[in-house]
């Protein structure tokens, strides 16, 4: 009987005590080793390219030769960057953070002002970035993400009609968890659209904006670009960082709009820093170097990361395919894998996971307050465990799914 | 005739076409070539004491060892410290931002929620401090200092007397910028007194905890176990850094403080950051070593700078020293002197200085709101120019208030 044979399977798979993680995007090892030369630099040389001496107080806009770097990357001009401490994360903290106690520009008031605010969140998501509006009582509006984008029709629906909701998280390109990048026509139309509140902002997480997995590497529209020529230049926020670029936990961060949220975010960070690490932006320009060592250095990270992904789509599909079990995405970069599997299985199937030793995501991360109404989405993270365990752990999720699916009756 | 020989020799002196600063703070060329060692570490040892891979992310707390090294001179138990980015500074912003945006323990409600919140300012102090407290829009009051801290009768009367009270700024050890350390009485009473904010919080700026000038280290009375001792053991937030020991933008930074509120600092922290830089926390851990290479380290730096206090001093002795229109500190520790005028004359001095090529603070900026009631307050740096540069700077300045003495008929 296929129960039976599940079960069974099940049960070798929990006596092999395993202890593995696909919880969090982390890079492994190998993709740090890549950065090792930032543990030695700068060395004797301490001198930015304007003479500046990187360690000593001031620059509270970050390095020149730092900001021109990373302004292809990240689709915004040099002047329009400010380089930020070691974690995208802190600077969305910060925007967010600034609007509630500063008025933004174009606003009325500050957003601890207002009656209420409402942030659209594109499903699945991101759920740190779920966490930091929870924690400021902002409310989450879940919408709907399709292969091209947010469903643009639900935000610009939603946008128009409600003062209240003052933003939209964006992940633009190979998004986390569902590897999506935005089309040409859905960036325009977040550039474009009528917003009720006068101070809507797009925080436009590009933290995937180098992290091809293929030789043809997305490119996506220039949103701030966009919302300029459409007459809206303060709606963009845009964030990155190389923390899957350089050292995850040590790496350098971004922030870059239009020159006045530019102007209004330097006059609040003014008083709360008298500047970000000069030394560290300086190391990672003596080892990025240019453009083109960036590029570089990246495709060593895809060589490090494209077999994993390769071997989770492999294993799923030998394991699952045709099973009717589940679906997931082969995505082109980034650092995740969305699985989907029956509706109401989802929870079942990572707490089977954990019960056998291999840890997963909470299922619900995905979406606002951590409830996925379906129950069907979990998030795979496969590039922190080294190949031969991650083909465990994928198999033994695999095992996991075929259990639930029969205990359900479904499949 | 006194004043035709005063302006003849700041006539002489605007005649140099000097170009010196004594505005900031900032360690010279020389403190920060002590830190060298710094510029090439870690090297390819990248692994914490308890085994942890700092390039990755993750350590909301920062490194235990760094901690460690730390507790002694910042008074603060190792599992009651957090480690920061690069910026106390931006460590005091985040403490304030949780406050308004998030229920103090204790407390009743947001700070944002009160009707009003103001702090009191010991005068002269730190213009950062107001600044910050000023962009969000929280009211200052001043109080004046004395030779062993806060006038302690006003600061009990005030913070007794109203609950929109919420805080009193301090940089308890060599005060910023009179030098002065709070005595033991001092620090207990701020530790017991009775507030009327049930949330009163002493923002404790310990910046030059060990920052000696002389063989003979100034301590100051424990805060932290006083304000347990008295019943109000969250009434008190420790910051500091090693701006000032290695190096001033690639340091490291702490917030210190009761356990209850060190669960509360990390609650809000867990949702804007996955952790501080562990790379260089693990940088000075390896380059200090311990608490006597903190100390051997400090005493490298009191060789460099004391010679310019003393320059200071010996200058000012000999060419205002009984003239009646001037007295100045003479600081055991830290990094300024305070140079008082008579009343009325700080701004024109500054202005005459500025003229001549000597730029110091804006005149008003160790009061709140740039308001100098007295007009009298001068904050001098002497660390960062070179000692012949200090000297010249220091005998213009003279020049400069004898100038507005004679014009004044004073002195």
């Amino acid at each position: 009987m296929e129960i039976e044979r599940a079960r069974r399977e099940y049960e070798e798979l929990r006596g092999r005590n395993l202890k593995l993680d696909l919880t969090r995007g982390k890079p492994s090892s190998a993709q740090l080793d890549l950065s090792a030369e930032l543990l030695r630099l700068p060395g004797d040389d301490y001198t930015a390219a304007d003479g500046t001496d990187t360690r000593n107080y001031g620059g509270l806009q970050g390095l020149p030769e730092l900001r021109s770097l990373f302004s292809e990357a990240l689709q915004v001009p040099p002047g329009q960057l400010i380089v930020g401490g070691n974690s995208s994360l802190a600077v969305m903290h910060d925007s967010i953070v600034y609007c509630l106690l500063g008025v933004p520009v174009g606003g009325e008031r500050r957003w601890t002002d207002e009656e209420r605010v409402a942030f659209l969140c594109p499903v699945p998501g991101y759920d740190r970035h779920f966490a930091l509006c929870e924690r400021f009582g902002i409310e989450l509006i879940p919408v709907p993400m399709t292969p091209a984008g947010p469903d643009m029709d639900e935000v610009e629906r939603l946008a128009a009609a409600d003062p209240g909701i003052k933003g939209i998280w964006c992940v633009p390109k190979y998004s986390n968890p569902d590897g999506v990048s935005y089309s040409a026509e859905t960036v325009a139309r977040l550039a474009s659209m009528p917003t009720a509140a006068p101070d809507f902002r797009i925080f436009w997480d590009n933290a995937y904006a180098v992290h091809h997995l293929t030789d043809e590497p997305v490119e996506i529209a220039d949103v701030l670009a966009l919302a300029a020529e459409a007459g809206n230049p303060d709606r963009v926020f845009v964030f990155g960082s190389t923390s899957k670029v350089t050292l995850a936990g040590s790496g350098v961060s971004f922030f870059g709009s239009s020159p006045a949220n530019v102007a209004w975010f330097l006059g609040f960070l003014s008083k709360g820093t008298i500047g970000a690490d000069k030394v560290n932006q300086l190391r990672h320009v003596r080892f990025l170097r240019d453009e083109r060592g960036l590029r570089e250095h990246m495709r060593k990270h895809a060589e490090l990361i494209r077999p994993k992904f390769e071997a989770v789509d492999r294993i799923l599909g030998k394991e699952l395919g045709g099973t009717g079990l589940a679906s997931w995405s082969s995505p082109a970069g980034g650092y995740f894998i969305t699985f989907e599997v029956p509706a109401g299985c989802a929870k079942e199937v990572v707490r089977k996971a954990a019960e056998a030793g291999i840890a997963l995501t909470p299922a619900g991360a995905t979406h606002p307050y951590g409830d996925d109404p379906a129950d069907r989405t979990i998030r795979i993270a496969p590039t922190f465990p080294e190949l031969d365990e991650l083909e465990v752990a994928i198999s033994g999720l695999a095992t996991c799914v075929r259990l639930v699916g029969a205990e359900r009756g479904l499949g």
